[in-house]
């Protein structure tokens, strides 16, 4: 669906994918679980790479943390082996534990071999901290969540105050889930990268919107910037482990261009593979074969991943509706526009 | 209370601590909780940094990562901060998730602030894969066996296969829990290092003991280098955290020196942290004063390190006796030592 | 000083310090030496962290790399020990290793102990490639043009194609040396924070000042993002290399949202050194003292280093004046500006 | 010639090459300039990666720093990019700038494009400090002794106290050049890694040969650890630069069964590279096909380092002859041994 063309707003130059969302990449998809009842105002949201095994069939991934006060879980290993093993998911910060327990149930359930022929799983589970408008102590996310959100995945999904977005505020207004992609052509050949956010970061007053300070008119008050941000990032792009760190790198450009400081209590993580290259977990023999890009065609793509970050982070402020019995506190930017 | 006397053996030449165990540590408890019945041979072992609440008097930390071929959770925070917040925790692989859960109830329970006033907690959890004697797939570990875990934590403490190490293998032997401790005098102050680890590693042709590579005897065959090690290091050293993150990088001297390769599956994360100079989660004011060790007296401390980890390996491994119903598979290192 | 002021500029929120310039920061001073005739167009640019020994007396350090296609050299050591014990060279890529040998002469005049009666001493010396506008493969700087800036070092100094920074091009135009300042309340007393950049990175097309797309008006046609840019940041705020680290990693806030895409040939390093709790290279004895900042109040000091940089960069391009002989080939911002 | 055969000494277990020189990698060349005369006790190693033009065809490569008190340059490059440019040097640590503008113009004078057609070229250099032996302050290094490496660059070389290693201590003893190789037997297929070492760390009374506890025979009492050690490994292995880095993280287990317990003021830098898969500057479209390892089989490189890295380290000693005029202040491995 893509932001802003209600407000004209365009980020960068290149040309955005069919539904401007991470699913634009063939073979990802997302699904939401949303719990929004009351003081219960959280959720999860699951992101899976391609559609076969992904334990069998891995894919080439790197971690960058811009700011490490943050609660994520699986980064280790993603970041020595540069793959990654299993749908990810995103949620609140205290159900970061539950999440991997149940993430790693549907793993073994898909795998037999886990933890009896083979070694055992690497799941890898994000998260910002909802505690404004959900009730975080309660840890209200159920295993049966993360197997609703896995369950859903699909090419089209929701942006907004949906899934783990459900509690999230970013730039003091309502956040979430944001979205974009583009298109990469490099070569002759249309690739597509294309981000998915978990925003919950900023203060009002910096808010910037496609190079305008509007943060500077809409907040009468300095407020501390709080929160977090997760960026997934997905390419079919030919990219080796230690490339897609480089792309992971780059995704501070599309945050800081939305104003924040990268405050101190952020927990800033981003994550970015391929499904090129997939890594398979049995061998056929010692050697595999592979191809990457070079580097000097790269420069495309970190344009790419900044744009579609900066797009993203205000997309989930576009799409987020005010979550039910919080509207007093939190409001959107949708409703502040709609002032001017 | 040590190892290797009825042995001779001797790892390093500082003095040990009084009960040679990571508790020489003023203030450092540790507590098991074994679960060994029949298929199920796995547990949890907490390490408490001090009696006080570790959430409000955060320790200065730092960790390093040997290899991360492993499912540990909590450490970005702990590399950015810079601090330990929570007691430690170590147990399978698979039950990170729980632990972390758990580890969470047990801080939000002493802290009616977490997520409310203040933001939220970094639960610090690692794990070994005990899936070759224990039924990792069933998950058995609850959210009981933590706090129980928390609740056992004293000054002395049982090594071997006890806790987390209860269904870990090393050099190919019944490995597990083992500690050491080391006296660090500078400048007329007697500190105090010691380690704890969790053993599961290594291939037995690899095996050296004190200097005699007792594995190329032991072993009539060549077997793949299995599983990881967590190295625990407390110390009342006055260290800083990027300090304290230079005496985690000696630990891999004491492993070294007992014969591991450190093998591409191994997860091998290595947490140091100091009781001294603790951090105020509510300071006072803006500015703090601390103490710090200079650099040029740091050289007792390395030594100490890889000393206190050569000796745990081997302390694991003949404290461990062999676990019930496992005995044909995996033997211990004892049995072995007393046939010749 | 400073900028913008006949433009109507202005970056951020923070109250900017007397001169605008990195020498606010009390005891900091930067000298230049250029040449610039007919094909020679290059220099070297000195920041002195202290009016002392800087050996004797280092200062607290951190280095971030943003992106490592670059040479300079020096960056381990304060990496492992978070000191800073040279003044700090910039210069051109192909002069590193002259502008290395002359700082430890230099260093070697001032400390007969340096490698008799103690160790060595490691020369810090950053650059970017000038060699669209100079004739880099002549390795036109010499040793007595590095002691020319040392000793040239002042409070009050140039920005533009000055020093380092005269062969420079930033965003397609004329770059070089830019600075900024920012007064950092904190408890009731004002802190200092500056930057100094040799600005070399960007593509026209991209360029935003402060917040406005002039780029997009100003370039008919995209052209390659080449270059680099090097980032020294200096503050009085009593602050750890964890902590300097910390502040380090906000540069890239300030570089991003004048436009860059960070592109893969871009050699971005982050010098970030504080004059507070200097370290005695012979200690008193072991244990030394320190005030160190709580880290709750650190976000106005990563807020004023992202508006530092930013303002640093449109410096460094309205200072610059047109390097004599290459006037056809770049040309100024201010050029630019004033045709609108 | 590799060594101890005359002590019946013999590191792991797997096959050494032909040499047992890191020269058994095919194309993999070593040449050393010595300068030995009165005080000045120094000298310079080039290792030349493959016969080729190392600019235009780039090796995989990639650094691991052990302990970073050092002023080794270059490593940044390698880091980001996963490539080996040029060809390495080792020399005194005071000399690193005189060396690195030498094999600028050693590289500038093979290669017209670099600074003009295309970018700058990133010269990799190493060093400990020899100043025990070598009036270090001297900078005795001059450009034209780095050619004369360069040039004597060969598939034999000689061990101990020659070019770099000419004025280097190890253990307390005359250290300098060591090297080692180790066939890597995969898929049927005979793969070689070998390594070469420039010692200059370690106290005596720590020395540990062939898991031998020597040095508490040869030391009468303790003394510092002092100095640094740099470690060169190259491989015919099809292994990318993250690969690479796994394998470079390794040696650090050869050189503690040495004894060391990597003193603080030691520079340790491992550099490992690939003469397989090399990468072309210039390349023919933007998609390039390489082959790389599976991780399932790179136990035995990791197997192989460690041994390579432990022999050469002795290797070095038992090579080393006392340095002309120095003989009274160091002596050497054998003449002790020969005591006993």
């Amino acid at each position: 669906m893509g932001v802003g063309n209600e407000y004209g707003l365009r980020f960068g130059r290149l040309e955005k994918g069919e539904r401007n969302l991470i699913t634009d990449v063939p073979g990802v998809t997302v699904g939401h679980r949303t719990l929004s009842e009351g003081k219960i105002q959280t959720g999860v949201t699951a992101i899976v790479p391609h559609p076969g095994n992904c334990f069998r069939e891995k894919c080439p991934a790197a971690i960058h943390i811009i700011n490490g006060f943050g609660k994520s879980a699986g980064m280790m290993q993603v970041q020595e082996l540069g793959t990654l093993e299993t749908p990810i998911l995103l949620t609140n910060t205290l159900s970061v534990g539950t999440a991997s327990t149940a993430l790693i149930r549907y793993m073994l359930e898909g795998n037999p071999d886990i933890g009896v022929t083979t070694g055992t799983v690497n799941p890898l589970v994000l998260e910002c901290n909802d505690g404004r408008l959900n009730d975080i102590r309660g840890l209200h996310v159920g295993e049966e969540h993360i197997f609703d959100a896995l369950r859903a995945a699909s090419a089209d999904f929701e942006e907004g105050a949906v899934g783990a977005g459900t509690g999230m505020c970013c730039y003091g207004l309502k956040g979430g889930i944001g979205s974009a992609s583009r298109i990469v052509p490099i070569g002759g050949t249309d690739y597509t990268l294309g981000t998915l956010l978990l925003t919950n970061f900023g203060a009002l007053r910096d808010l910037t919107v496609c190079c305008q300070p509007v943060g500077r008119e809409l907040a009468d008050r300095p407020l501390p910037d709080q929160g977090s941000v997760i960026v997934i990032t997905a390419t079919d792009l030919p990219l080796s482990s230690r490339q897609l760190g480089r792309v992971a790198r780059r995704a501070q450009n599309g945050l800081a261009r939305t104003g924040t400081i990268t405050g101190t209590g952020s927990g800033e993580v981003v994550v970015c593979f391929s499904t090129a290259n997939k890594i398979s977990h049995y061998p056929e023999g010692p050697v595999t074969r592979a191809e990457y890009l070079h580097e000097d065609y790269i420069d495309t793509v970190f344009r790419a991943v900044g744009e579609c970050v900066e797009e993203s982070v205000i997309s989930s402020l576009l799409h987020a509706k005010t979550t039910p019995d919080t509207a007093p506190i939190i409001r959107t930017l949708t409703e502040y526009l709609n002032r001017f």
